[in-house]
């Protein structure tokens, strides 16, 4: 990352739902993303990583099995890594997250909404 | 972390200035933390970590030798390991950082401003 990036500027360039984009890196080890949601996405974990979400715009409620967090903008939560969970935005939300560059955005789950890195790393 | 955390209210509770406080970690690698800032801290350099500042209220200036980037609220910027920056908020600012456990917030600079990890992870 060259330049400083406005989050909700870079947010509004999104055409696509649940695609979340590589806006920057962390010491070669983590990506920074942003990602526009809404309705379900599907329930998966990341078995050996931890995942930040930070709502840049509107709500976002994140359901696991035994409680269920909702977050509006400024508003931050780190699933454990493990925990079963399935984000959910009742109407358009975006997010940014920070994940290990390892990490799948969607676990194990294939569908056709799970996008590849090289998805994740096309210049929005 | 247990609960979400708002990170305006956070903000909020600080009572001093340039004292970074830990409000999450990732991984057991990276520390998520909030600081109120003004004026300036010092120039220093992290040579082995990146260190990812994001505006939460007002506005920073992260002052490096050859550019200079200003940031407001929702914006965001990567310092690259080994630059050597001095963060200046002109009026009371507030902002997220994401930083390696291992960083030290100002680098191999001490002086009355320098806060132990220990400090840092006092409870908000």
């Amino acid at each position: 990352m060259k330049d400083p990036i406005n989050l909700q500027a870079a947010t509004k360039k999104l055409a696509e739902l649940w695609s979340p984009r590589v806006i920057g890196e962390l010491d070669d080890a983590y990506y920074v993303k942003i990602a526009k949601l809404e309705g379900e996405l599907a329930w998966h974990s990341h078995e050996n990583e931890d995942e930040m979400f930070l709502v840049i715009e509107g709500h976002l409620k994140i359901q696991m099995k035994d409680r269920m967090v909702e977050l509006g903008p400024g508003e931050m939560y780190v699933v454990p890594k493990g925990v079963v969970h399935n984000p959910i935005a009742e109407e358009v939300c975006s997010v940014l997250v920070f994940e290990k560059k390892e990490t799948r955005h969607m676990g194990e789950v294939e569908n056709d909404r799970t996008r590849s890195i090289e998805e994740q790393l096309r210049p929005i």
